[in-house]
């Protein structure tokens, strides 16, 4: 499959007006909240207060006494579910685990963790009725720091837990779930190659997603077993298998209809409040509907982890890495699953390396379980890794940039994970941010008691392919229609209707996005890892290209020639041989019926062929020595995006990506007092930047068609969170002098760092 | 395409429970007048008050001044339509007929037409305004009855109108619209070779569908032009285009989600209140819900025409039937369009004739525009063939079901519109009534004062096809969704479902039937002519063949064979070479990710080889003669049904059409005054039989497989309502001597009658 050259595409690369527009600036887009049924019930959630209790007892019975309650559960009404593996998409989840994060059995394992929920006629009365339920805990130690939980003497989560998975008589218990390495050569004689190496420690905080829109749901049980479930959500075919196999039930009977999403970032890719909304639909014969609060959302849902990150890596003086050796120990929260895999094998790929060791450690504390946030993984060792190589490069006094040319992966260069890269783009988007104005312009200089300095990092990113389902159809009136099953996180609906426009000759806008539901569409797996456009685009592509070969069809039998005698481009329909007739589509479409039938094509995939995706990020800060406080005073963020099919939108994703990084590195943090109780439960406390703390984020689009892709695209939306911590921090130290390696860089350890260099 | 041998079948022919029978059944199923949006408008529309009369001025600005009112408009507010056809589907509107009939510009035709609409906080608040809509009328001359319209003298609706469209300088502005005639032989030979010739003429009233669920809408027009409707339609994608044409926009700007929809039986295949709702929608910027009452529904929709007919048959003393004439002269109502070409076409369909004449008559009279409605067209002149025939047959001292298996059209016999028949089951449908028991029983005799009789007839339709698209997709469960754009009117859903579960082998309940909306299946031509089970089945059957052939292809990747190499039978994919591997359906779903990616298949088709419908009807009536009422004492119904795909659905159409042909014949009429006015408009007036009325229908399936289907499915909805009104006629004469030429046959005019006949 080759890309086509960039001259053919008339529509691909444009900007046109996106879809949705209207119905969002309107406030006419429904999202989950807005979901309303005769009969409703309004569902509320009882949440542990302590960091980690034995629950000895729960007596519902006053709760259930308020009238107008009408249902209330706690795990003990939900199926008892065996540990295995379910199968999402192509990911594998523990059914266990996942049912007893959301809603524990036994055992409370985070403040904040589901105990019991109440259905009533009003959310405030489920709220205080809630309230009134009784439960006796027996309150045990607690950990949630990584490397103490992975201390042998740190309480245990999970008394049956064995890294690794599988028990083993000789295992003793442990919160360390997992553990995973990636290596090559020989790192002793890389290390012995250099002429400096660097070896620092570094330790990340927990951070939230912030989407605006808290998690919601609209559950009806139905009284032959088939039910709906409305839910704003990154994946309602994972909604719909992740319920069925929480209550027993064929996933098939669960019908989920995808609201509009108010942001996810991966943090909507699983379940919270479906399953348990269901049961109380089930139990009361109502619908049900359940909306988080903010401290909910904070408290329970799943932010990214908190790490610690050991890296040592050694260069010689011409500026070649000879060694790197990574330890990646990731919070999991209280069950396994944190991404240390992801970002172990995405840390050291942006270069070409023949001795390196990467080993990642996923552990259990009591804190909430994560889930996937942008980049799964990556942000956290590219702090290490990224800051480090800066040292490296400045002490070698080699320019940043050049260092990372020098090492640079290219096609053909093996990733730390293996497999070979194809065409990738890495070395234009450090080339792009060298000449590019921003840092060919004069380094900020301290002045005026402000320290100013300049940063740059680098980030990659692998990018998602998984299954994706589209049908396309002409309408009469020669427009089409393009239906997915992929919710529209971040521009899916326009990319979509442009692929299929570029193919049928339409304008984007003669094209109909639809997000279909999951009895609607084939299969289709979550929006997320920047997958949608890749794959989903590829079901349009070829969906698209599938209508085409039915509409020559339809012109051979109306001209009454051979399909092979008929060509399509530019939106007409031509006869070869037949004296050259041809019929625009707008023509052709209300002879279809004379012709044989309506025109709608489709395509189920698993494309194969993902672009990996690489970003090279250059910041100017302004730092104020007396309050600590650090400033982003300008900000450029190369991407190789592959063919960008709308450039707003891509740019709109790295803006994105860069201003939840900055949050990241510079304030946003899970804040736990020494009971393991969240102080930080609302946006006031949680600080996360808004645009009156940001500049406005320059992109370079560097366009390094991906060679997997017909239309050369790569996934856009992970990579760009990925280089800005480690990017501030170089930024902060060409400013002050100092090496941070904790995030965030809060004022207050910016202060306690600039002293600890004074002194 | 050769038909399956029954034996093959495994869901087809059983009767699974309906798919939509909970929803239903629990009130949650969604109608339209169930829509509610935000900030939603309520519409009423102002209906003339005259038959005929010219609009001299309008004044809309009391309504205008009442608060809360957003909107108001009039035919003046809406674009100029100039006449062409617009072609919906196969079927051919005059748009500027169809607006001018939705809101009057310069003419009321007649009592109930619409004048104004106003949208305001609340039906009552609109209903009151509309009322201070000050119309000045100069009324006109009207006409009601179709052989009157049809006279030189006639007050002219269409001073424009000239038989058969085109105006031509040489002819005079006339009622009659169009005139059609089918013809053989030689009429004058035949009439000379017959030994008794009976020559009548008939009269039928105008009747309703009387369908439950009145007509509504709910209409959102959006900023960027977009708009949306949600209503209770046969034909979600008839009203995008027919909004689209009538508000000049183009149709695929009209996104039709149709909801659940409480009756239509061909009235619900048209608009009325949609595009009056998306102007109120456009002008007041906000979403507008229009509900009508049912006096608006009798009085505004469409009903069925009345109609003259003149019939003239003879037969030779061996009861062979030597010639027929038949005119047929049809109320259009007040614009043309009458289904008198479907009942020239239909009404001697069953017999095989060599001299024939039938001439047909579209005239134009001041009652509301037709529509369609079951069959539409041939129950009306069957009322006169089938009655004559009985004549006929029992002059000449031949049973009549005898007398009709004598001139029986069988496979070979060429149709009153020319082609062949292929394998048709008319003979099959008289012979199982004949050799029924119901008729095998004794005759009801007349005791008691009560006056008994028996009657047969038969009765023909043709079914459509159009076009019709689909998707069956599989789920991870291994069961499967089928989509269609039908809306399910009388089981489709349950015969969509039984297709594709037939060709996945799985069970009919593990298969969810979807009924998807305008833009997210493709195009769909209207549900009604008994097509859907026939050609939208057909899509669900080559869309779940595609699917088939997809799975293979995923098996042999799985297996790594070729697909040539895979088998699939009973739900299970085998490999024929590879050590005769094999997965069932839900074995192998979760192993498609595996396997390259979901499945999913579509379709969309314009199938020939539709398969004609026959019925034979027997009754036995027991007529009060004090009174003249006649209750149905008992009723046998026979009809050819090709494969009936779930016979309980079939027995339910072939017993509602029955209901309704009854209701027709004894009671339902639309009484006008002298003045033009619509004086039963509600159903205490307009009397519809009850299960009070009826006795539980019997039905004989007579299942000739349809060559043209893969499944030998024909149409079943149709023809049952075709020859009740005749056989109960005809039963009436044997009880009491009486052959009655006029619908509804009522007790007054049955008393008269008797009176006559006594006189």
């Amino acid at each position: 499959m080759a890309a086509q050259h960039e001259h053919q595409f008339k529509v691909i690369g444009t900007r046109p007006i996106r879809h949705d527009g209207a119905d969002k600036v309107t406030g006419r887009a429904k999202y989950g909240a807005d979901i309303h049924l005769p009969g409703l019930l309004h569902g509320k959630i009882l949440r542990s207060p302590h960091a980690h209790a034995r629950i000895v007892s729960i007596d519902t019975s006053a709760a259930l006494a308020v009238p107008g309650v009408k249902a209330v559960v706690t795990g003990q009404d939900f199926p008892e579910i065996e540990d295995g593996l379910l199968q999402i998409g192509e990911n594998m989840v523990n059914p266990r685990h996942l049912s007893r994060n959301l809603m524990a059995r036994d055992k409370v394992l985070y403040d904040g963790h589901a105990v019991a929920a109440v259905a009533a006629t009003s959310p405030h009365i489920a709220e205080e009725a809630a309230k009134l339920i009784r439960v006796e805990y027996e309150v045990l130690p607690h950990v949630q720091n990584v490397l103490e939980s992975m201390r042998d003497d740190a309480p245990i989560l999970h008394p049956e837990l064995r890294t690794g998975g599988t028990p083993d008589a000789s295992d003793s218990p442990t919160n360390i779930a997992n553990q995973v390495r990636f290596a090559r050569g020989d790192l002793d004689e890389g290390f012995a190659a250099a002429d400096l190496i660097v070896e620092k420690e570094f330790s990340t905080s927990m951070v939230h997603q912030g989407y605006i829109e808290p998690h919601n749901v609209v559950a009806q049980y139905n009284a032959d077993g088939q039910s709906t479930v409305w839910v704003s959500t990154q994946g309602p075919f994972a909604v719909r298998e992740l319920c069925g196999g929480l209550l027993k039930m064929p996933p098939s009977k669960v019908k989920v209809i995808p609201a509009e999403i108010g942001g996810g970032f991966g943090g909507k890719t699983t379940v919270y409040l479906e399953h348990v909304a269901l049961l109380l639909s089930k139990l009361s014969g109502r619908p049900v509907k359940m909306v988080m609060t903010r401290s909910e959302v904070l408290r329970a849902t799943g932010p990214t982890p908190g790490s610690h990150i050991y890296a040592k890596i050694g260069a010689d003086k011409d500026g070649r890495i000879t060694a790197a050796e990574l330890r990646l120990s990731f919070e999991a929260g209280a069950f396994p699953g944190s991404p240390v895999a992801a970002g172990s094998m995405t840390v050291l790929a942006p270069y070409d390396l023949e001795n390196f060791q990467i080993d990642g450690f996923d552990v259990v504390v009591n804190k909430p379980k994560t889930c996937a946030y942008r980049a799964p993984g990556a942000t956290n060792p590219a702090m290490a890794a990224e800051t480090v190589i800066d040292e490296l490069a400045e002490k070698l006094g080699i320019d940043p940039l050049e260092f990372r040319l020098r090492n640079a992966a290219r096609e053909g260069t093996a990733q730390p994970a293996g497999p070979q890269f194809k065409r990738i783009g890495f070395v234009e988007t450090v080339e792009a941010i060298k000449n590019g104005e921003h840092y060919q312009s004069p380094p900020p200089q301290s002045a005026d008691g402000k320290l100013r300095g300049r940063g740059v990092a680098s980030g990659f990113w692998f990018n998602a392919a998984f299954q994706s389902s589209a049908t396309v159809s002409i309408n009469t009136d020669g427009t089409a229609n393009v239906v997915t099953g992929s919710p529209d996180i971040g521009g899916s609906r326009a990319s979509c209707a442009m692929i299929a426009a570029e193919v049928l000759g339409l304008a984007a806008e003669d094209v109909h996005p639809v997000v279909a539901d999951t009895e609607s569409i084939g299969h289709t797996d979550t929006t997320g890892g920047s997958r949608v456009t890749f794959a989903t685009g590829m079901a349009v592509y070829e969906a698209a290209t599938n209508a085409v070969a039915i509409l020559k069809h339809r012109a051979a039998t109306l001209w009454k020639v051979k399909p092979e005698e008929v060509v399509f481009q530019d939106s007409v329909v031509s006869c070869t041989t037949n004296g050259h007739e041809s019929l625009s589509l707008k023509q052709m479409a209300p002879k279809l019926p004379r012709a044989g039938g309506p025109v709608m094509g489709s395509a189920s995939v698993r494309p194969r062929g993902v672009g990996p995706t690489f970003a090279t990020h250059v910041v100017d800060i302004e730092l104020d020595p007396e309050t600590g406080k650090v400033d982003i005073v300008r900000y450029t963020a190369s991407q190789d995006v592959g063919k960008a099919v709308h450039p707003s939108y891509v740019e709109g994703q790295i803006q994105g990506g860069v201003a939840q990084g900055i949050g990241w590195a510079l304030n946003e943090e899970y804040f736990y007092d020494d009971t393991g109780t969240l102080r930080n439960t609302g946006f006031l406390d949680y600080r996360m930047p808004t645009c009156l703390d940001l500049p406005m984020i320059e992109t370079i689009l560097v366009e390094v068609a991906n060679p997997g892709h017909p239309i050369g695209i790569r996934g856009v939306g992970e990579v760009p969170i990925v280089p800005p911590p480690a990017a501030i921090a170089n930024a902060i130290y060409r400013a002050a002098g100092i090496r941070l390696q904790e995030l965030p860089m809060s004022p207050a350890k910016i202060v306690k760092a600039m002293l600890e260099k004074d002194a």
